[in-house]
């Protein structure tokens, strides 16, 4: 089958022919029929230090899919069907840590993630424990194929505060900011700020349902939540950019009691001051990494199966699986919504 | 100045002149502007064994207002300023029991209503201490007047479960009912059904944004339920009418783990299923009183302000204060959204 | 091997030779040491009508037990080893239905219980699924063998109330009434309040460190909460005996905006003026079945494993295998504590 | 009457004879027995920058205080009565912006400390509003003067966190810290860690209830509470000392999915490596600032009366008013537990 690898340590893909997945006991075999590129694949082609100190070529690359079944393993039971259409959790967990059997899989520490510690989804076939298959009813494969990301987004967003009648505040448009828009939204935000240095993304989140878009190259970006809250700040604020100077922002342009989540990944140490910006101001802050396992897979199926989120206006460029070199410009270009390959039907 | 005052025990009402009310310390002196007719007030002019053993007449009636205010009295401070648009929470709280120290004023035992144990609003003037009353800002004095009963629906509505992402079922749309299926709405809920006997309150919960309308009379409530959530039952069930019926239907409506919350008041015992309906289901159940005082404020000022929710459509009655005794046949006759004095400007 | 087994429908128990269960891929096959019988097993032995409409002779009963390791099957994994003490998860769950994948396992509709549905834990031996099986570290079996219905107990105490600084009221000082007293102390309740009508039972509650123990026989439960509680009433009240008269004073005896925590299981319909018990007072509820999977099991692990919570006073009986109708016969008496059978070793 | 006062700006405090406070609608007048001191006053006292940037000379300083009430001013009510033991908030706060309406006065923006803003407690008299006047009951005034800054470390422990069960590690053990330590050993933790570069403030927090008491001198925290975690961390970290290398300490010795609340203040900025140490490990952070008002004073009259917390080992000198130059010093010192003014009687 065709496959995109990782093919030894060094920058560079390659679309090569593998053998077909061997399907386990408990395993589904899946026909990818769509698959998001993240920014995470254009880190492994250009085989960046996390890459060298984490992956083990070859490997098949791609976590973000959808497609249908095709096969079903030994104990796999009557849960799914051929031909069903399915997504699946790309971070496979042990099950019986401490994590794992309090509610906790997506920070257990054995996780293996397919496409990263194992063959991922850029292929024909993915063999996938079953326990990480869910069922995408209605949601068609375009969709299915970036709920990964759309997770992290509902995950961010969803956590600890109370979004109904409340203002949040989303620093970074990429596609997960983009999806955080429009699930505040969805989910009864009276007020949605949005902030990105790249105009285009700011449309796409004004698309989304931002009620207000900010550039922090030309707009003070507490300046103006504090106007826009009447003096008072967000609510809830989601970072996901990793940025310093978003952090800065994050933490000055929450309110008092108010909320900030943690997603986008800062690069070394970042300086906060503590005091004026966290402890006098009883501020709450989580860090947010993956997916509920499986509460935020249920979260994000009733809000697209209802139709109250409509996340097709993120999905910028399609390519299809031989273009992925075409696939991860569009990314690195920071000009792009989410970027899906075309694989199978 | 005028006012509508049950004079004596017995059934009937009066409107008279009476003292405009003196302000203490403390002490907001308002015009009002707009007054909400409320079932308790028809309970009043009734008589019935409830309003006899709570009142002590004389007293005026009225607890549900909006207006201006014109006079504020000694340690007011700076917090209002004259002219000023107000509404204010009518449950006046002793401020100093367990409860009112824990933030659940709302079940203080030595509550005073106005309207009921004290003077009320159904008159030109009302004095009301400062800590009960809430600036409106932009919210008009006819919404302003019915922010009581409103507040009742967003305690009900916002009290416990995940509203974003959940089916919410109201039973019971009678005005509060009417505002709950709007707020459930407006919160993010992907599917609210409502139910109700009567086919105009019925289209009333159509307008404030119910997705399924079921009237107890012809349809089978808990199979309807249950074949538009896949056989789960409801996220959130929002008991409002206190019909032993309806409690059935509330429990045996409900999904495995969800949430009953109970605002209508049944009179006497209901026999229930306990471990049927409760504890094999693992559902909790939660009973309202009042508003959350001051967190329900806050969050209808929010979603008034911001216009995400638009209560007018409930609104079908409008009287001068003198026509109090149509405003109250409006309401007995089961088929009025909500009733609204004129009073001053 | 040998094993107690309801042969065929109708009453009585037979202790006989069974052949050795078979292990499947991803089961564990457990030498049982310790079991704990339990009422549930009382009615399989007198065939009641709950029994009659569940059970399918013949089968091997026993849901509660504890022992060590002896073969892991297919996939299992390194999680076990050979001769590790452990005890398990009776409920056996699909893991793919909403309450599954929402950490709600325990609400499963589509639960297997061992010893009523399938063979169970009265025997040499019995094979579990991994995924139930919890490993004791430094418990003993004989402690391990209760865990199940101490579990239910941890679920009861531990859900929705702040415990810490709380006074808790328990209804019921069966075995589960019993270990919830000791698990309220242990978690820092300042005023534990146990009711029973059996001296012996409330001998038991006290020595699990009641502060105070009243007789419903003999004690007015309500007034004298009332009078423990300056008047406001229990914080969290537990209700473990399923008794009608109990479940009045358990809303009687709930302070305003307390809890109240079912897991008696009434029988028939039980009458409730839920106006003045439940939403006049702010009170909530909550139905408790079974065990949180497995939040409750590492709850249990913390407290025991630290010496918090000792709770070998509950259990009064021990037996062998073959004297399980003394067993039994010390449970229908009523003044037992906990009974366990010693199995082997 | 006497009283200890800042009289005008810059270093120092003096003794002096000042009149006795006017006690005005809704205020309380109190004769003060006990006071405490703290690390605040001290800064008042050397006119540190801080000190400098707040404070208006001359003002009697001291917040933290207890004694009997000896007259009610107009509009109190039946609350107090003359004689009675009570102590004070001594945060006088808006009561009508967002935060105090919302049940978060503790971070209302025009908080009024006594001591700092306006006259304190270290006097022979001090008049409070009503609101923030708590009756101590059986507690008596030794206790009732230091339960502000206990009432601190209840906010830190109990917010958030699951603690029954649980592993607390508390980082400076200040008096603070050692309440800390108290009260998360009667609130059901199972294993207590404390730090402290002094060995007597270690051996206060061991009095306190620590199971384990480490010296970062001396100790690898991190390495330390590691192992005794089983290589988890902790389930509650509270950081009580401000220190930068504390707070690095505070963030790895967490358990993944854990909580750290802050309540130290760092002086200046901390480089903090958030993606490592909070997003990675999907943690939650939380700045304490004063008590919750008034639920702290709530749970900490609960654990007083009931005898389940003593905090006494934690006061370790004791002057009258006249010697408040040796009070400071014992305090700057750095090896005192809580210190306290004897007044009056």
């Amino acid at each position: 089958m065709r496959a995109i690898r990782k093919p030894r340590p060094g920058p560079g893909l390659e679309v090569c022919d593998v053998p077909k997945p061997t399907v386990g006991p408990g395993d589904v075999l899946i026909r990818v029929h769509h698959a998001g590129v993240c920014g995470t694949d254009l880190h492994i082609a250009q085989w960046d230090p996390w890459a060298q100190g984490r992956l083990h070529p070859p490997v098949v690359i791609g976590h973000e899919f959808a497609g249908a079944v095709v096969e079903c393993g030994p104990g796999v039971g009557d849960e799914f069907t051929i031909g069903q259409l399915v997504t699946a959790e790309g971070h496979i967990i042990c099950g019986h840590c401490r994590q794992c059997r309090t509610g906790n899989g997506h920070i257990c520490q054995r996780t293996s993630i397919i496409g990263v510690d194992r063959d991922g989804a850029f292929a024909d076939y993915i063999a996938m424990p079953a326990t990480n298959v869910m069922a995408l009813g209605d949601i068609p494969t375009t969709v299915g194929a970036i709920m990964d990301p759309m997770g992290n987004a509902f995950h961010t967003v969803l956590t600890g505060a109370e979004v109904p009648g409340s203002v949040v505040l989303v620093l970074g448009c990429g596609p997960i900011g983009c999806f955080a828009v429009g699930i505040a939204r969805a989910a009864g935000a009276v007020k949605v700020i949005a902030t990105d240095v790249n105009p285009t993304r700011l449309e796409l989140a004004r698309r989304m349902g931002a009620d207000v878009v900010l550039n922090p190259a030309t707009d003070d970006v507490v300046a103006r939540v504090l106007a826009e809250t009447d003096g008072e700040g967000a609510d809830l604020v989601c970072e996901m950019s990793g940025h310093p100077t978003a952090l800065t922002q994050a933490f000055k342009s929450a309110r008092l009691g108010g909320r900030v989540n943690l997603l986008g990944l800062p690069k070394g140490e970042v300086a906060l001051n503590l005091s004026t910006d966290v402890i006098f101001r009883g501020v709450t802050v989580y860090g947010v990494i993956g997916r509920r396992m499986y509460e935020t897979w249920h979260q994000m199926r009733t809000f697209l199966s209802s139709g109250h989120l409509d996340p097709m206006p993120v999905v910028t460029h399609r390519f299809p699986l031989e273009q992925i070199d075409a696939a991860l410009e569009a990314i690195a270009s920071g000009a792009a919504g989410k970027v899906i390959l075309e694989i199978g039907d």
